[in-house]
Formats: structure tokens, C-alpha cells, sequence
């Protein structure tokens, strides 16, 4: 099994706001950044999900703030599979700052579509790409 | 008590992702839209709690994605206060598309802190602001 | 001609620093919102575009701060053509705040391309919308 | 002298657009990641700049788009200095893709005022930072 390094998101000036931390809403962009790379490291890049027709839109994130952020932190960022059944995705995020202090924890949920927006059972559709996804699940000891 | 009127947001086009819809990190920045907005017109607009002293943190967001919107889509938003404890805010967001249906469901929940980072019990530091609240979840029948 | 409308941009909490103030990409994005609702007055909106099979890409954007913007202020945007040539287009944008003081003026230039990413003549291809935008940049004075 | 190191950026999907690439607006803010991380390579990172209390805000953009890149794309920028007079500060940046096509050419201009925002002569006030900034302008051969 593939061994998956964190991700680090470096927090740019534009992702402040007025209180002078990070505002709220870039961590849901920072869960897809991590995702993203986590798959990556799996063997799933984008190009590759986009080569064999899949497609996984969130349907929900949910996203509890522990800590602040300032600008130019380094934030370490664990995805984890919860779950992967054949229409369902759970992710898991734990994000933490450099002091080891944990900032943010989130999960978000993904179904699959082809690209024609159809509903796919990924087990049976894509068996390789969900055999790697339940290898990870396993192995992350969730 | 004040009537309040639904939030009406545009969907920009720097609002689009490749997949020719809405990034679902939008939402989120509208959900706060919504609730600076609602909170205007229930009488206290920012500059009123920032007079006060009175800021109210996210401490977390739960956002489901019932449909997708698209690019100027017309996004009606109805905020409900589903708790309003002495710390603790608890509202809901109801999104529609201009056909009437529901597009997304989410709830967000915050603090109170005052200008030092402290929370604060805003029954006692603020009772006017309390009571607003208090009034409006009454009134909205949740 | 249609006697255009100035576009109002209420400055968003998200669109605010650390500094306390917008943070300056965003009037890029404003700069966008206040060109499609100028496209729409004069009879252009983004579907007509769409379904003729005109596309527009920004080639270039010069914007000068003459002024910060705070949250929840509300961004006056006066849009003009500056010029429209076969396979040019360019904009200029004068932003006020509500005392009336320019904040920023820009200019936005573009090219026309088709759906499949080829450069048009506008004159030639669309002499509808080539007629309204000449008509608009007469009208406008400059 | 210190030298100086390319910016990368990797395109994040949630800055593409419905166009299916990278929204142009992305461009100024990698402009201030690359600005940032330049300032902090020759000595002089944010905290720094804090810390003796020198803030430099943008007085303007000019950005023009040479061709255009899509989600995952490693974007290596270059920063130079154009010009360092005591009161104002002009950089460049040139975008390449991995193909080493140049896809952004752009420039900012910055002020330098105190933390009570009033403008500063730069030479006087910091004259390391100052000494700093025109020998990178002139090991940079521009």
C-alpha cells in the first residue's frame, strides 16, 4: 500500500480577512487541495479520474474550527477514507498547525458520476480505482 | 418583531469551476452574506456590534449540496436561528434556485467573544442583542 | 441606446485583509461582475452571448488604487467603452465610494474568440452586438 | 548577493472557471504569492517587515494574459525589481507553464507607509530594506 504524506497548505495574505486570520471559508478549499494530493499520491491524479470518465462533486462538507490560522502558517493537513461504499465517499481531515496544535477537523462526503452526470457504482464501473480507495481505508486503521 | 426578508445572491462567473457549475466553497461565503444581512436587518448591522464590542466567530459550518447553480443564477436565501444560547449561535440556510428548489441546506454555528478574544454571555454582556436573537428564533417558528 | 445603469458592488466580509480593507484582487472580480451587468443593460447578457457562440476573454486588466474600501461598503461602478475594433474590445471602470471618491479606476481589454477557440472578426460574425457596443462607445462620449 | 529562487504555483481546481481554466483574477493573487515569497528569500519575510513596521500596500496592477493554464499546472513565476525610489516600489513577474511558454507577464507598484499609514521615505526610514531591495534591482541586470 502506498504510504501517503500529509499536505502542507501555506496560508497566502488574500486568505486573511478583517479579524486578521484566515477566514473560515478557505478551509473548504484547502480540504479539496488536500484531496486532491491525497489521491494523487494513491495513483488516482485527476488526469488520470478524468481519462476514465469519473467524476465525485461533493454533497456535503462539515467542517469544525478548533484554532485560528494567520497568514504564512504552514498547516499540515491528514485525509483519511472513512467510508467507501459503491455510490459513497467519506473523507476525513485533520488539519494542524505548526505547533502541532490541531486547527481544523472536517469530513466530506462524494458520490461518483460519469461524464455524462450518471450515477456510478464504482466497484462495478471503475474496480481498480475503488479497490486502491477501500486499500487506503483499511490500512489508515479508521 | 421585524419581518425579514430573504438574501438574493447572483452567482459570478469567477464563481464557476470547470465543471461549468457553482465551486461548492461559494456557498459558505454565502452563508456569512446571508448572515451579515440578516442580522442588518433584524437591527444589527456590523458597525452596530462592532460599536458594542461583539464578535461572533464561526466555530463550525454543515453544508449540503442538494442541486447545482450556475453562472447568474438568482440564489434565494432564507437564514433561520435554530439556537441561541448565552455563548453559543446556532443558525440554519435554506438556498433555492429560481425555480423553487432547494439547492442547499446548511447550518453554521458561532461565538461570542469580545474585542479582547474573550467569550463572552451575551445574555448578560448584551441583551439587547440577545433578545433581538431570541425574539427572531421565536417568531421564525423552528 | 439604452441609458446604462452604474453596477453597485457591497464589499463582502471575505473580501477583506489583514490590513482590515478589501484586498485589492477582488476589484479584478468586480471589474467582471460590473462588465456582464453592463453587457446585459445593453441587451447582451450572458445567455445571448452564450447562444450566438461569442466568447470574450480578458487579454489584459490595468487597475490603479486610488482608495481603500472597507466591509460592507457600497462600490459605485461606472463602466465605459473604450474602444471596439474588429477583434478588440476595451473597457475602463471608474469605482466610487458612497462619499463620491474614486477608489480605483481600471481598464479591461479582450479579444472575441468562437466555441471553438478561434479569433472572430465581431464586425463580420456578430454585427448585432458589434453595432450595440459601437453605438454604446459614441454614446458614452469618450 | 542572495539569489533568488522561481515561485511555483500549482493551479488549484477551485480557481478555474466554467471556461475550464484558470480565472483570470488568479493572477494577481499568485502575483502577491510570488512577491512574498521573493521579499522573504532575500531576507526579508513578512514577519520581519512587521516587526520594524513597514506595510506595502499595491497603488496598482498591470496584467496581461499571453495563454492560459488549467487545474494541476505547475506555473513558475519570476519576480524582478524594476524600480526602487525612496517612496514607491515597481516589480515584474513572467509566468511560464512546464513548457516553458509564457503564459503571464504583469507589474505592481507599491508605497511604503507605517503602521499609522502615513507614506515613508523607504532610504531613510529602512535603509537595510532599501539596500536590500536596490541591490537585488541590480543584480537582476533589468
Amino acid at each position: 500500500m502506498q504510504e501517503v504524506q500529509p499536505y502542507i497548505h501555506k496560508v497566502q495574505y488574500y486568505e486573511t480577512d478583517k479579524m486578521g486570520i484566515t477566514h473560515h471559508s478557505n478551509y473548504v478549499r484547502w480540504m479539496e487541495e488536500a484531496r486532491v494530493d491525497y489521491l494523487s499520491q494513491i495513483g488516482w491524479d485527476y488526469a488520470r479520474l478524468e481519462e476514465v470518465g469519473v467524476i465525485s462533486p461533493v454533497v456535503g462538507v462539515d467542517v469544525r474550527y478548533k484554532g485560528s490560522t494567520a497568514f504564512s502558517d504552514a498547516v499540515t493537513i491528514v485525509v483519511k477514507i472513512l467510508e467507501c461504499k459503491g455510490v459513497r465517499l467519506k473523507l476525513s481531515y485533520e488539519m494542524k498547525n505548526e505547533a502541532g496544535k490541531t486547527v481544523c477537523e472536517a469530513t466530506s462526503e462524494h458520490c461518483f458520476i460519469n461524464t455524462e452526470g450518471r450515477p456510478i457504482r464504482l466497484e462495478k464501473t471503475q474496480p481498480d480505482f475503488y479497490a486502491a480507495l477501500v486499500e487506503q481505508m483499511e490500512g489508515s486503521g479508521v
